[in-house]
C-alpha cells in the first residue's frame, strides 16, 4: 500500500448528540489516463497505485490488447520525455494493440459501458472456458475471510474494494485494492498479464463487492474459472457466467454463499 | 419498484458443508442508451425503471443541458416512431441542449470519466453554492433509518443502491433505486428537474454508499446543500465539497457520523 494512497483530514465526529474533531485517513481519488500506443483510450478515477498494472489490465480486459504484448508501461505522455505526469500512464505494444477497435470500453472506476450498444458485441471476443478445474465449495466459502487480513487501505479508510487471485487450496495470491471496483481487478489481472500467467485458468477470481456483468466479462477475459463476490450478482452477470461456463458465486459471507453458476450443481 | 427490474434464479445454497437448491431473486441489470437531442451521448449498465428520469438526470448532470428544457422523452430512438426500444431512451429539448460540448461524462452505471483529463475542467462550470439553510446534524444522522424502509429492491435483492432526497426536517421525498448507485443519483435529479424542482437548496441527498468525486459533483450541480453518505467519502469528495460549500457527511449509520465539510462546525 503506498502512502500515497491516503489523504488525512479534519472532519467531524458527531455521535449521540455530541461533535468533536477527529483527524480521518481518506482514500486518494484522482484521475489517470491511459494512454495506449499514443492514443487516450481511457480516464479513470482511481486509487494511485499500481498505475502500470491497471492500465494494462484494463487495456486487456477490455480487449483492446487482442494477444499484442505490453512491452512498456511508463508515466506521462508517449514521445520525447518531458516532466512526467503521475496522473498518466503510457501502455506501449509497438503499435501491435488494435487501438481503433475497442470492445468493451469501461472508462470508469467502477463500471461503465461507452459506446457498446450490445451484450452480445461486448462477449462475442470471448470463448467458453471448456475445460475447467473443479473448485471444492469448501474452499471457495473461506476466500473472504483469507483475503480480509490483506485489505490494508479498507482497514484505514473504509473506502476501498479489493480483488484478489486464489488458487484451488485456497490460497491468496495478489490482492490489489482501489476507490474503483474494476480499478481493483483490473490492477491484478494487469499484474498477471505483465507476469505471464495469462489464461489464469487454475486460479479464482474474488471481489468484495457484488458481481456485474462488467466484473463476469473481466474475469472471463482473464480466464479465471471462478469468480467469488462478497455481495450480490446481477441477473445479466449470472446469465454471462454461466454461457462462459465461469463457476459464480456471490453473498459469501460468514462460513455461506450462493452458487449461481453452474446452474444445477446436484445430481 | 417495476417488477420488471427483478429476475428469479435457481441458485445453490452453501452452508456449513451442505449445499441444496433455492429460488433467488437477482436484479436487473442491463444497458441503456441514452440519446439527447438524435446524438448518443452514454450507455449505462442500469437497472430497468424510471428510465426518463435516469436519461434526463443524466443529461443534467453531465452538464449536457447548460440551461435547456427537457421538452420530452420516449422510449426509443428519434424520428418516425418504428418499434419501441426499452432500452433506448430519446431526450428532447428541441435542440437547445449543447450536445456537442460534454462536460463531465458519466457513462458508466457507477462512476466514470470519459475523456476528462481535469478535475478543474469539470468543476469549472459550477459555481459556489453560496447561502445554504443551516442543516440540524440530528436531523441528517436519522435519515438514513429513514430511507431504508423505502429501499424495496434492496431487501429483495441485496444488489442495488439507492438515492433519496430529504428535507430540513429529515422528511423523506423521493427514492430510487439502481445497480448503479450514479443512476440511483441520476433518477432523483430527473426526478426533480421534471417537476421543476431544481436547484435543491432546500433539500439534501442521501446515498446508500460512498461518496466519490462524482457523487459530490451531480449533487452540487443539482444545487443540493447536503449529501449524507453512509459509506466513506474520497479525499477528492471532501475537497470538492468544501469549494462547493456543500455540506457533506460520511459513514451515517447506527446514529453516528462524520461531518467532513464545512472543514470546521466548532466555534
Amino acid at each position: 500500500m503506498s502512502q500515497g494512497a491516503i489523504n488525512r483530514v479534519l472532519s467531524t465526529r458527531y455521535a449521540d448528540g455530541e461533535s468533536r474533531p477527529v483527524p480521518d485517513d481518506l482514500v486518494v481519488e484522482e484521475p489517470l489516463e491511459i494512454h495506449l500506443d499514443g492514443t487516450l483510450v481511457a480516464t479513470t478515477m482511481r486509487t494511485p497505485d499500481h498505475d502500470f498494472e491497471l492500465a494494462a489490465g484494463f487495456c486487456f480486459t477490455d480487449g483492446r490488447l487482442d494477444g499484442a504484448p505490453v512491452q512498456s508501461c511508463r508515466h506521462g505522455r508517449q514521445g520525447p520525455p518531458t516532466l512526467d505526469d503521475p496522473n498518466v500512464v503510457s501502455v506501449d505494444t509497438g503499435g501491435l494493440a488494435p487501438v481503433g477497435e475497442p470492445r468493451l470500453s469501461t472508462a470508469s472506476s467502477s463500471c461503465g459501458l461507452c459506446g457498446s450498444t450490445s451484450i452480445d458485441e461486448l462477449t462475442d471476443r470471448l470463448q467458453p472456458l471448456g475445460d475447467v478445474p473443479a473448485w471444492s465449495l469448501d474452499v471457495l466459502v473461506r476466500v473472504p475471510d483469507a483475503v480480509r487480513p490483506h485489505q490494508e487501505l479498507f482497514a484505514r479508510t473504509g473506502a476501498v474494494h479489493a480483488a484478489a487471485t486464489f488458487d484451488l487450496d485456497g490460497s491468496i495470491g495478489v490482492v490489489r485494492e482501489d476507490i474503483g471496483r474494476h480499478n481493483a481487478v483490473d490492477k491484478v489481472v494487469g499484474h498477471l498479464l505483465m507476469a505471464e500467467q495469462l489464461p489464469a485458468r487454475d486460479l479464482g477470481l474474488y471481489v468484495s463487492g457484488r458481481a456485474s456483468f462488467e466484473m463476469v466479462v473481466k474475469a472471463w477475459a482473464a480466464g479465471f474459472s471462478a469468480l467469488v463476490a462478497v455481495s450480490a450478482p446481477s441477473a445479466l452477470a449470472v446469465a454471462t457466467a454461466r454461457r462462459a461456463g465461469l463457476l459464480l458465486a456471490g453473498f459469501a459471507r460468514d462460513g455461506r454463499m450462493n452458487v449461481y453458476s453452474p446452474e444445477a450443481l446436484h445430481g
